[in-house]
């Protein structure tokens, strides 16, 4: 298979693919909880009965990618092995076990005229994925939305065409052998770029877009689409040490938000330290930054009690760093943490240490992000930690779901009304 | 005061008034209940007391359409008299009535490791509204805005610029008097059409947009905002008469629909009856359309039965008329019912009047639409109507809110964390 950004756009063929996703989602819609629940087993086992093709098709895309002077980093999120294959086909009978959002009662009521109302989740009907060479989010992404009724268009990288090509292959044999439409699970990596703009556009055929990748791939997302996104990702995360924090969980908190996987979102990457914390919290925090290898820039204030720390640039506070990297600053008060938070912050994670009650409750009431912390690592805020499951991602926006999202995220409501001829006086 | 679209956009001065708005939403945010319903009363008091000033700026706007050719209808919507005024500032005192939403918990547990996590309901922040001449919208939206602890950005049409500055100027002056930031309303009329344009693109200072007006007001709105839209609006509704219909529920049903109130977006304007119904719906129901002075536009099949009727053009299916024009056609099944529903409808409310229990359950399950009734008036899909209070709009996309919404649609959720020093392992 060949993929370049200089195909030729095929309009014509990309909207009946569009099209073909749009009536298998209708379908899709009304399978049961049984149903989408076999279709996902036999991908699984399809995925394991692939194993080799799967492993060719991701070899080519290896070649072309240290041709191209991949870094091993991007090369080794691009591999597929048995192992991996293995990892991703039990993944997929996870969510299996997930609870079936689609259905569910939200609320209702029998109105005064006797109407009797209920607002349901129902799938959105056609999701659109647009991510980075990871061959992984391929199936992750298309099992997650199978299961919520959700037909999956995917745009994966052009560095994993070959891999993801396959992928979809072996998922679409394993849904119409379970009898669900191959349709529900499309790949439109062989229209390249073209196809990823067209997407962002496609009203009526898309219902709702969902970026997953680095900040750059994010924003495009965000603000050439006209279907609605879902916004995930990026995380200038903070950790505020107040006044009253005790130095051993000043210290297990700081460590483990900067230090427990640095490159994910949750991680933390600026430290604000209250001025009036003792000198043994003080102690406890830096030099177990210290100790964990841990690069740290500060502002003047901070380097005048450690002078050999390294000095923050303004550009600092807005960074996320994914490594042992954290900024830091001393502040006066709770209130000007809180400011600085809502100067800086991605809005994705910030929590503070304190044992004073009131500064507690201010924190978690004046700063506004997905998820606010008192006394807990900033790497709690996850699907699978907060008992959701499923990881379909964080999202930072304010519009649908604000922070880690479960199956139901990925579903719509709607309103069903039953009467006795009633009409409106 | 003159607005014409040719103002020379003032960019800094417009991204000041915004990030003043910005700033005040973060004081609006942690206001309380009775902070905000005291600032209500103001406005409906203050409302009250400009009687005058606001008929005399309305005067002008009313002079300027005049003398611009505006139709009866849109001066109609634009005139503001003592009692309209009334009547607004009687519907900011409903919304003191209205449950705050802000603060109520959506959903809480406390994890394995003790940690206590809980989803609040808080404001998005910033909402911007971008809307039609009707002054009556400048209030409506502020004031559902503060209840829910946002603060609004508005963008009424020019033809209101008048009307809308004393408006603004009014409420501002009560919000003051009540203690809160005057920037909670602001205007942005002065920036003409380019205001309007940079609102739907002011990402970090708008949280949400909400258009309010025509279809190509709001698809222009949708197209063109890389800040999250809300879209509400449009109705291509239907009524199915299935074959079990009952004739006096049917006839009922459908003129409700289609004349109770043909100008709104609930008003049904397709009707689909099955071949099988008998001659006594029929006749109940297109006799009693004829004498509603409906005209109705029908398809050959129909015509054989009724020869009299206009002849169904194809783009009728697709259209809104607002008025007492129905089209019609004969379906030979449910099943196609439903087809043409997806094709032609916009997803906004259908109902079908049948006693059959299986045809019924396979409409409500089959139709995507945001409301989908049996054997009721489409009329009744409405906040009001469902018990919410307040009528914030319509929805018709499926992120966030679907269908009718209440305060609670005008707000965000972050999840609060409490801790006693938990990290990950």
């Amino acid at each position: 298979m060949t993929v370049t950004d200089t195909t030729e756009f095929a309009r014509d063929k990309f909207f009946e693919k569009l099209q073909a996703a749009r009536s298998a989602s209708r379908t899709l819609a009304t399978a049961t909880t049984a149903q989408k629940n076999s279709a996902l087993e036999h991908i699984a086992a399809q995925l394991e009965r692939d194993t080799q093709t799967i492993i060719a098709a991701n070899a080519e895309d290896l070649e072309r990618g240290r041709a191209s002077g991949m870094s091993e980093y991007m090369l080794d999120r691009l591999l597929l092995t048995e192992d991996r294959i293995r990892a991703l086909a039990a993944a997929v009978r996870d969510v299996v076990a997930l609870p079936d959002p689609v259905g569910t009662v939200v609320r209702g009521s029998t109105l005064a005229n006797g109407l009797d109302i209920t607002q349901v989740r129902v799938p959105f009907g056609v999701i659109g994925a647009i991510y980075e060479a990871r061959p992984n989010v391929t199936v992750d992404i298309a099992a997650l939305a199978l299961k919520s009724g959700n037909c999956a268009v995917l745009r994966g990288g052009s560095a994993a065409a070959s891999s993801n090509q396959v992928l979809v292959a072996s998922m679409q044999q394993a849904l119409r052998a379970s009898g669900l439409p191959s349709e529900c699970a499309i790949s439109i990596d062989e229209f390249g770029r073209a196809g990823a703009e067209q997407l962002m556009k496609a009203r009526g055929f898309v219902d709702v877009l969902i970026p997953r990748g680095g900040a750059e791939l994010i924003q495009n997302v965000v603000t050439s689409s006209t279907v609605p996104v879902i916004e995930t990702g990026a995380g200038v995360v903070h950790v505020f040490v107040d006044a009253s924090a005790d130095s051993i969980m000043a210290r297990d908190i700081v460590i483990n938000a900067k230090t427990h996987r640095p490159s994910v979102c949750n991680a933390a990457e600026t430290l604000l330290v209250h001025k009036d914390v003792a000198d043994e919290v003080f102690t406890a925090v830096f030099d177990a930054l210290a100790s964990n290898t841990v690069e740290v820039r500060a502002d003047d204030a901070l380097r005048a009690r450690i002078p050999n720390l390294g000095k923050v640039e303004q550009s600092d506070w807005s960074t996320e760093y994914h490594s042992l990297i954290l900024s830091a600053k001393i502040v006066d008060s709770v209130e000007e943490a809180i400011e600085h938070i809502a100067e800086y912050s991605t809005h994705h994670t910030e929590t503070i240490v304190t044992n004073d009650f009131a500064n507690a409750e201010k924190f978690l009431s004046e700063v506004d992000s997905a998820v606010v912390m008192v006394n807990a690592s900033t790497r709690f805020t996850d699907g699978g930690e907060f008992g959701f499951g499923a990881e379909v991602g964080i999202s930072t926006q304010k519009l649908h779901a604000r922070g880690p999202m479960g199956l139901p995220e990925l579903t719509s409501t709607k309103w069903i009304v039953r009467g006795t001829g009633q009409v409106r006086t």
